[in-house]
């Protein structure tokens, strides 16, 4: 067979080692370098691609017109024992999200819960990142971030409010912990591309084309469509998701005094500060049971081992379909990629002058 | 006109007067009664008729048969300068709830913020209520609690999780408070009810059958069916409603060390203790900024003075809807209740030698 291969496999470190070096040939210290690439690796590594690879170029960008300082280090501007105020001073969102985690979860462990919010940062990557530090640390732990508007409101026209994600873990036994990681749209953007690509309708619920109205389309949604809140229209309870978003933008945008809702910039071209807003919470279950992770894994167990409507589609608890994809990624050696993005990272190494990502070519 | 009244109103005081008796001719104290009595009376205040008036019955019917002792009082097992973990003994859920979410705001005063797990307990009502109580204090709250199996999770083929409630408020300027309170559920029980009554059939999404099928028929859920989770079926990220109910019962019966789950048990019939768990979160948000209820209330204008796609229904947030009934309830001079509501409660007051209801018969 010569036909060009489509997909590609490259060992998660080879990845890592590419977009530390891409961030050090712009100026950026190789230890921030890291923290991101960690985060991207994570979200690629569990078959999250859209804040993966993906979004290199987006960093690299933010970073060479100077909208985020790749160098800029975390300060702490006021704490108690159980909370901490953090200025990401427009730093990488995952250097920001890293420190804040990291100093939450210190902090429970002296006093059995913690609050962290940060102010001025940017995009962190996948919120689960942050609770999954803290459920290897043995605590509960839960991470949420404002984002640009994109979905549109109960009752609204417009995108008033982010895909505004939720993440949350709890460890369970042998590293089996539980880890919900979800936008409160009703899908994140990656799944309406995912659509697009493949050319196939989105179901109604997804989204609304320009005037508001309901969608199948995914080219009506390109076309100045919106996102809808988890739930959908009003009569399936879209107000539900409305409100949990509004809640994330509370927590991250009010309580971080940046901006909120549609005062914040829109996701693409806009060359100015992101000015995000994320907070950390961390719990230590053992101020309250001391077999937290027997009986946690119990739940998850009682959940798992239900019957399934169809028997070839089992049951699964947030976290699970994660988890598969990371089982694969270590039978594979290495993360799948799209020759697309492949291609575009080619790019970027040549354009950067840095040593392009060794893979080899997948069998499917 | 001559024909019987189908609706009349009831001074809040005066519904309050009659709970309060009614549980103290069941040998209940009348400051447990009084408990009890403000939740209900909140809720049905807010139009949350499903958790008022229309559950005393039960709740006089558990404390009678010591399914729950009337007369426990809560007591703090282990606790931190942030955290406590409380015994319900069993007692009523509202006065565990009241009893906690005040121990969770001394506390966030002292600390900045507070987490109380709450053990062994009972029904508590809207879960708005205690964070409410937060909110009314400048804090930020939260409450959930788990409740007895009604929820069929995305793949699975019987109810394992409850409805699941998470409430979440945040002081804003005046008491315009932002109040989310919602079951994690496409809806909860009682709005397919309402349907019932009103012979409408249900919107796709909110239920299936006893096999698991979609239904819009009242009649087949009523039949053994179950709820869908918030987002409905899997294709419109059902999944994400039902890890939203795992994270409530993670964190209230995993963490208080009572059954989770389907061990919880059954929403009716079951004559054993209920043994639920609720959590309790108090923030104080000064110790990130000092304006926030400025900025919540900024946040909140912005919301609602979007332009709304119809023009007679203006956007909200959470917590209107039900700012608008009490607006209704203070115009009205009472609480309106359905005869058949009524008609109940005189039966409740004949059987326990209570006063019944004054009330006015409603002119709609």
């Amino acid at each position: 067979m010569s036909r060009t291969p489509i997909q590609f496999l490259v060992a998660p470190k080879e990845v890592k080692r590419f977009i530390i070096e891409c961030m050090v040939a712009i100026g950026t210290e190789a230890k921030h370098g890291a923290a991101l690439a960690d985060t991207l690796v994570a979200a690629d590594g569990r078959g999250h691609y859209s804040h993966g690879l993906n979004r290199l170029e987006m960093y690299i960008k933010e970073v060479k017109t100077k909208a985020c300082d790749g160098n800029a280090t975390p300060t702490i501007v006021k704490e108690t024992p159980s909370t901490a105020f953090v200025d990401a001073r427009n730093g990488l969102g995952s250097v920001a999200g890293i420190f804040c985690m990291q100093l939450a979860i210190e902090k429970a462990k002296n006093t059995g819960i913690a609050w962290v919010t940060c102010a001025h940062s940017n995009h962190y990557g996948i919120a689960g990142f942050y609770s999954q530090m803290a459920t290897r640390s043995g605590l509960v732990g839960m991470s949420m971030t404002n984002t640009s508007p994109l979905m549109m409101p109960t009752r609204g026209k417009k995108e008033v409010l982010g895909t505004n994600p939720i993440a949350f873990g709890a460890p369970g036994m042998d590293g089996d912990d539980f880890m919900l990681d979800m936008a409160t749209t009703a899908v994140a953007v990656g799944k309406v591309e995912v659509n697009h690509r493949k050319q196939i309708p989105i179901p109604t619920g997804w989204a609304v084309d320009k005037d508001g109205k309901d969608t199948n389309s995914t080219s009506e949604y390109n076309d100045g469509g919106k996102l809808l809140p988890l739930g959908g229209r009003e009569e399936t309870s879209g107000y539900k998701g409305y409100g949990l978003a509004t809640m994330v933008d509370v927590l991250c945008g009010v309580m971080s005094g940046g901006p909120y809702g549609e005062r914040i910039r829109k996701w693409t071209g806009d060359p100015s500060e992101a000015d995000l807003g994320h907070m950390f919470m961390a719990l230590d279950p053992s101020v309250f049971i001391n077999d937290f992770p027997t009986r946690m894994s119990g739940l998850m167990s009682d959940l798992r081992n239900q019957q399934p409507a169809e028997s070839d589609k089992p049951v699964l608890v947030a976290g699970d379909p994660e988890r598969m994809q990371e089982k694969l990624v270590e039978q594979d050696g290495g993360i799948t990629y799209h020759v697309s993005i492949i291609n575009a990272m080619d790019q970027v190494a040549d354009s950067l002058s840095v040593q392009k990502m060794e893979r080899t070519s997948k069998h499917s």
